[in-house]
């Protein structure tokens, strides 16, 4: 066991996952979970995947790691709140979507002898809460691990041999880059999915086949959570959805001309680069 | 049997699923193939889809329903060629993801003893060719059913009989109203996911998880395919366009001034519908 006691705060489709993997693994001798909800506290205590299970964050104390696996918007606070409690040499982490606007708030606010460095699974779903949670949801998917400026080697090799234990490969990235690709790779397929459900009449429902379901599935994501992650990635998702914009308006010049070559050439632009991420893992 | 021969233009992946579905359910005695490319035909034969396999049109001769399994900016031609080497009442049909421009090319152009009704089986895939057909493609799916102005009761049922006998379920409707509806439902979720994939960096493939390739699934459609479809349904997708890029307005604007109140009603306007089409047949 390479955790002595490992704490995760939010356990739902991420905390769900991420217990039940370090179970499986036997990544940690202890988990400690905490969620305010206590249905999903006394859930995740009958199926065993936690040891303990609190509603309040200073039940973190005692702990080598803690994960925060909450909405974005409620990470920095948690944080700080946290590690109050937390005994020096604690590692802190968290599996937010967007990092640089995290790592700016917490930073200079904690203990000196306490570490956070941000950490991103690419393991999202449109389903959420611990009844969507599986031991194998981050088995090959790639985590995103994004060092502060003052994070040491000794963290960084901590938290990204933590997710290697869990199955998944590890990437050490900048905060704003990942914030950058991530606008473009998951927000705005997001945002997309969003606009175009929205403007399909009722009468149209059953005119829909795999490929506008395929399309929009995102859209059936939590509106709270989402909203919470565009806000936090604010300038790079505008950037994202502006070079979207670009693309659609040579579509549409492409097509107000009938221009057939045109047409194909965008079109075969997007499915050489779809066919090319195909070949890869997810 | 309700059909005596039945005639495919088209082996490829909906042409070759009508075959192996007609085959399997008894619906034709005989299945006579038309295709240009040499592979295609030795294949359906080799398999069994096929009774008798040819490159020429003239071979529908004989035919009591010809069914087009071809390319929408094909269909016209082909639909006129072939009706000159037809017996009195055959019945033609085809498969296009457009109807109203087939319809109205097709209009008069035919012997008065021949009748062309327009359908549309909402069974498309990102794959192609024959060595994606199946027998249950059509399987619980929606087939659309476009009469034209002087199409018989006769012929429209027999064509919805035809598509039933197939597994499909079926709905009829004017050629304009399809090709509006589907403008929305399937050809701008098409142009979307292309639009989408063009703008990721090589760079960046590593950063997509499923919701990146869930979104883009479609941008990997034959782009000669699409161009053709996308022009002979010009109107209408730019009217869908406009309502899409309507919407990425909404967002851009809620987006630009972090009205979380505003995203999260737009996210959740979004949600609604897509989980209200999520708990539909397909």
């Amino acid at each position: 066991m390479r955790i002595n006691t490992l704490a995760i705060v939010g356990v739902g489709l991420i905390g769900g996952s991420i217990a039940l993997a370090a179970r499986r693994r036997s990544v940690a001798e202890r988990i400690v979970g905490i969620d305010h909800e206590a249905e999903t506290r006394s859930r995740a205590l009958r199926e065993g995947m936690l040891d303990e299970a609190h509603p309040e964050l200073s039940a973190v104390a005692g702990a080598d790691l803690v994960l925060f696996c909450t909405p974005v918007d409620r990470i920095t606070a948690q944080v700080i709140e946290a590690s109050a409690h937390c005994r020096p040499g604690t590692l802190l982490s968290d599996t937010g979507s967007t990092k640089a606007a995290i790592l700016r708030d917490v930073s200079g606010r904690l203990p000196s002898s306490i570490e956070f460095i941000g950490s991103h699974p690419l393991a999202g779903s449109e389903k959420h809460g611990l009844a969507n949670a599986s031991a194998h949801l981050l088995e090959g998917r790639l985590v995103i691990v994004a060092p502060g400026p003052g994070s040491t080697d000794n963290a960084l090799s901590r938290i990204c041999d933590f997710w290697k234990d869990l199955g998944a490969r590890v990437q050490v990235m900048g905060a704003d880059e990942h914030d950058r690709a991530l606008a473009l790779t998951s927000h705005l397929p997001h945002l997309l999915s969003s606009a175009l459900a929205v403007i399909l009449p009722t009468e149209w429902y059953d005119l829909t086949a795999t490929g506008f379901r395929d399309t929009t599935r995102l859209a059936s994501g939590q509106p709270s959570l989402w909203s919470a992650i565009f806000r936090s990635n604010q300038a790079h998702l505008l950037g994202a959805l502006g070079r979207l914009e670009e693309q659609l308006l040579s579509f549409r010049a492409a097509l107000c001309q009938g221009d057939r070559a045109a047409l194909e050439r965008l079109l075969q632009q997007g499915k050489k680069i779809r066919d090319e991420i195909g070949e890869r893992p997810a």
